[in-house]
């Protein structure tokens, strides 16, 4: 007799929607029937039980200009599980100084004690010999994901083309996935130093300074490198109608790549920049016009985009506030807690995708992308034991003050949701029960990624 | 406590391939579980254990030039359980003085007497007024997919390019699905005629009189009638590599469109036609060159075919007697019990497609085309007990008289195979015990189709 | 000394626009150069001379549902050279019981009275055991090119695809064009029959019998048949922008392909259907919308197009009596005396083409597309002494009663134009002299085409 | 009566390729025809009467790493008049602390002595403030293309991303056009420094610092910028198949690009660097294979290249002196003087392109790439005297000390080639008399420019 039973849900497996009892054993999911009898049951008779939500894309306690992002892996995998979130994909911090292998060392001692579990690509800052042998350890250690940055040189963090192309071509040998955050730096740094010249710092030359032709040529060149190359491309952020015509482009030239996007692209746009608090809305890529979110709303229900992370980098106002110049800023928007909320409540309820749709950009698509599925990213038997319970029927106003994340700022304040989570469960242990955590600090492990 | 349970088997669901027992209660998969126990239990210890195929493709007691194909609904589906195959997919037979939906029900009274599950798609003979509001009635009646031949004028089978432009576009309408025997009717009949008149009636101008561009002019011309009509297509029994061309082109332009394959297209070749007993080859789209066979493979492993179906058609030496003309035999080739070995031993254990490609080729493919997905396809809980056991270290030589279709011919006569089914399941109940056929005439029932 | 000069005109060459005297020798172009004396010298100052526009595409004195085009070959010929026309392509008339060579001298025999030069197409009406043969006698007698049917199987002129296979691979083998009237005959006669069923016989009901995608898919299906055969193929009368589509694909996947459209096409719309006297714009294929005659421009503009004619095919008020169906009136409209006048006060005078794109349209696009170039079609040393002086400056309005053309209907009845003819030269001599037609019955001498 | 009359020749025209006289009035072609009489008179009957070449790419007296190339002005125009070129197109000698107005008015005073005609591209070194408004300055003097490096990092000369973004811009708004150098200048860079640190700098490393992907990539890059910012792209000695299917890939995206291919990427390959001398053949792009080579020649043969240039930067062997290492050589290759011969022996008498393209690659191409057609370019009346004749049936073997290049190094040394310049015209006058230059130092003018 399983532990537990979650009794009556209309459940989200791989092949259908239907009611079904899920029976769960210590961590994993154990059966699917119906009419499970549990050591202890749940009755989910009208709400949905979907895979945990995976975010492949967070950024926990990120040291920003001296700052650091202002979630660490405790509040903000805290806040991914009052979401909904079961798994994130965070990234080892990268530096010239030292080994790749010894900075996901560092980051995975940082990492421990978070909530749920979570999974690390590898950053990749600053070339040097040696750091192609770096890669087949880090993937031992479980790392298979790298990300270049293809702008940043303001701060360092750039990997030019040269970069790239020796980096790719290595992660082709030994079995590791390229990622860029994909942005032209030499195009954005000519116009940031002519508005710079010119004192125009106010926050609207920040789309201004990173048009979208930035991302298009910079994705089409990874692309072209990636697939001369043979390595697989991930692309993170999407965030334009141009970027995902060149990701489709690379695709039908016969480049492997997959496409990411968040819900800022999808839901927000750059008029946010001319309100009186427009600053807080600093990140990179920046936000873009109604058409963009129209162009990504459409490559989800697609599929041409493979799946929705967030970017999570949050800041508080304080740590936002203006001095005069968007260059002072750190770029970064929190956003894993209202992952699922947001797609659920704008996509699925509002019919611009199935819940199907819904579940593989959450669930399935980047438990692939990470190479953690079927273990995570799916309701099957032998899967770990992460779901999550919606309420279709609830409704809920998004605000700042009620959500977990670690900042006093939330993009989305203000907007009405349907569809709250009211249960979380990570590896068989419910860690939110709609009203509050109640999961543990630690309680999260480290998945290692297979290719 | 389970009816029944497969134990200890390597079973591939939708998301993994592991070992893990499954449920069967009554007529359905109740449960995936490691260590279940049932009432009654099977050991598939070192068997593979995969859905049941579907053979999307088949022509039961087909009447066919004041003979029929050799197998009955009976026979034809005890070999198919003995091949592994769970569900066929036949067709009703049309005529251009009954309705669709009389020649539907005359049909499933001919098909009572199946052993396994059958879905029926509706044939398309003659265009009459009327014939658009049958197509709702037929739906109604579980027949989702209708088929046109663009070839066939001499005997009157021929659906022109008028009738699929009203057909599609009321199918589009209702919900329906168009499927195409594609072929330029026009440029056959025009060689054919040619060659007729020059006495060239050796079986060796079957080929030439219905060359690769027929298939892909009609593939292309019936992709836009049905982009314009806003219809999805599927085309039947795709042959070559100008075909498969020309599928890629047309879904590259926006079009909807499935593409099938049969195990005579991937696995012989022209050359038949020059053995002393070429005429027992003789079929439409005739076998095409060993070129087109990698390429069909290569549409295989890189999904632009949809799904593998037989196109089951079979004749017996003494009905394919040859009479000095290819114009006067019966085309069609015998297939069903000979599916699911051919694309394991040939594809998978030979490495050029995955277990999982197989399944999908097989299993999940037809079903979501023929719209009973995932009743039929996946083993997942809720779906039928459709599944048959492999033993991948089996090895067998094919031969016609150790297998069960109504024929003394099979075109792999004395091919070596690996991986025979060792057990066939349907709805839960075992109809091949490895040795025999253990089912019941009857058991098979009619499966409506949904869109 | 030449026999004429042209003096201080801008001239049209290949190479430039410039003010030249131009030197004719009898019949030929012999000197260009700055300040010739001729015998006998035409000021030009203020006029442009171009090469004489090349009407690619004429019915004279055409057999049609026991009537025949109101122009025959003397009065169009008449009409063509007030209008600046200096060759038509006319075509012999075909019949199945007849060779085609002989229809061509059957042809020659009624064009001997034209009073400009004249070059003919072979119409190809009824495949026979022979037809190929007759291709290459037809070639000798200086018929290139070679026009099918794709449509018209109710009065029996179309060619089925067989006919097409067959024809192209002669024509390739033999070094022939193949040109073809691009419609789905299929659909059109579906629609036409249920329409017809229906008693739907209003004008408006001839656009919605042929509707674009039927050019479309015929263009597509013509172009995959030209392409397999290797032949050359040239589109008559693209009319849509679907269809300029497919002549755009069918030359990006490697055709071989010349497309042509026509003055109604570019200005007409199908809204003339709904005028009172709608039924006297009956054409093939019909008039279009708005929308295409945009693309249309466009894909002169942008050289998508190789050359305008007119498919002039006249008939007179009473020869297009209404009679309460679409399906009794002849289709055609006029067009060879305002085919050089429309394209340069719609097209240079607007903005739309430049001067020298209407001369690569007008005289070297089709003197090329028909083996006279550059006998024909350029003002160049060699060349026949074609050329007409235009007023830019001149304003006219556009009348059936002002025009030559044996009718009493003019589709652009009332509009006004720039840029008259002012003086028209055949073979050196004065044709029309900006007043009236001063040349002379049987002056026009055949022009054998060269591949 | 002309000053001077070619008569007899087969004359290739815009329009054909035909026998007539040619005058010539003080420097222009004054008229064309039969039978002409002069003051002078040159028979040429058996010669080709061709258009002088236009060589729109040469670096004569470049300063290159403290030398210069080995041509000077009049060095090198004499020996373009011997090969029958009648105008190159060389580049002012960019540098950061001037402007390219005063770059341009200096190269103009160096170019005096230049024997034949010439035109100037802009060089684009180093970025300032204010050079966008010294395009203005430069179209204003005759320079409309402007050049850019995306590559030489190391000597200081490339313009990044950002710069080309600013640069097309400006270029797009005051009717410029814009050239590049294409190359990815990261990769190289990172490929060279890894061949260094392991002190591989044999001549053979320096293809292999360069592989074509980089020649690719960046032509697709310049492609998208252009494309984004609208300015018209020339795309400079395209030496790769895959460069060139960049270049094709960004037409069809809607580019507006001209290409431009070399003899030496025509009929030079990779297995050069394998010689003795391999290090005399240093060039950048440098040698490729004999795919890429046949892959060039297709593309002249389908027009998707517009032009053959040279590149023309000869060194002498004392200049490219083997040191050790392929970075201290200077690149560049002599060519300007067998530019037609080759084209000529190798493509046209090998049946690789007809005469005419030939023309059009060599003249006509060139002068409308530059801006100066039909004053150059053309023999149309109106036209500059320049032309060659060519005499089909003589043979001669290349060889550096037969030719009037001043350098001791050919890299066609000892090949045979048929078609030898006979006779050279620059401006009407004789150049080149078949044995020995005959014109004179500072005949040459400069020619400016037009959109």
């Amino acid at each position: 007799m399983p532990d537990l039973v979650i009794k009556d849900g209309t459940v989200v497996t791989p092949t259908r929607v239907s009611r079904m009892d899920v029976g769960i054993e210590g961590e994993k999911i154990c059966s699917l029937a119906p009419q499970l009898s549990g050591k202890r049951e749940i009755d989910a008779t009208g709400l949905l039980v979907l895979p945990g939500a995976i975010d492949a894309h967070t950024h926990m306690e990120l040291p920003v200009r001296g700052s650091q992002s202002s979630d660490d892996f405790l509040s903000g995998t805290i806040a991914a599980a009052c979401g909904g979130v079961t798994t994130i994909g965070d990234f080892s911090v990268g530096a010239l100084e030292t080994s790749i292998p010894e900075q996901i060392e560092a980051r995975l001692k940082t990492a421990t004690k978070a909530a749920i579990d979570y999974t690390l690509h590898g950053e990749v800052i600053g070339w040097r010999p040696g750091r192609e042998s770096e890669f087949a350890e880090a993937i031992d250690l479980g790392v298979h994901t790298f990300k270049f940055y293809m702008t940043y040189s303001r701060s360092g963090r750039m990997s030019d083309d040269g970069v790239l192309y020796h980096a790719f071509a290595a992660l082709a040998r030994c079995g590791g996935h390229a990622m860029v955050h994909a942005e032209n730096d030499a195009i954005i740094s000519a116009l940031t130093d002519a508005f710079e010249a010119k004192g125009k710092l106010d926050i609207d030359y920040l789309p201004r300074s990173r048009p979208a032709i930035c991302e298009a040529e910079a994705i089409t060149r990874a692309a072209i490198i990636a697939q001369h190359t043979r390595a697989p491309l991930h692309i993170a952020h999407v965030s334009s109608e141009l970027g995902l015509k060149a990701v489709l482009a690379a695709r039908a030239a016969g480049g492997r790549i997959t496409a990411e996007t968040c819900p800022q692209y999808l839901l927000l746009d750059e008029t946010a920049y001319a309100k009186p608090d427009g600053h807080l809305y600093a990140a990179t890529p920046p936000l873009r016009s109604q058409t963009d979110c129209q162009a990504l709303w459409e490559g989800l229900s697609t599929a041409a985009i493979d799946l929705v992370a967030t970017d999570h980098c949050p800041f508080t106002h304080d740590q936002k506030r203006w001095t005069g110049s968007f260059l002072d800023l750190p770029y970064g928007l929190p956003g894993v807690e209202t992952l699922l909320p947001l797609l659920y409540s704008e996509g699925v309820a509002r019919h611009r995708i199935s819940l199907e749709q819904a579940v593989g950009l959450l669930s399935s698509g980047p438990a692939k992308a990470l190479g953690i599925y079927p273990r995570k990213g799916a309701i099957a038997v032998g899967s770990d034991g992460d779901f999550v319970l919606i309420d279709p029927a609830s409704e809920w106003t998004i605000s700042a003050n009620k959500l977990h994340m670690a900042t006093d700022f939330n993009p989305y304040e203000g907007r009405k949701a349907v569809g709250c989570p009211v249960m979380t469960f990570s590896r068989g242990r419910v860690v939110f029960d709609g009203e509050r955590f109640c999961g543990e600090e630690g309680w999260g492990r480290y998945i290692p990624q297979a290719s």
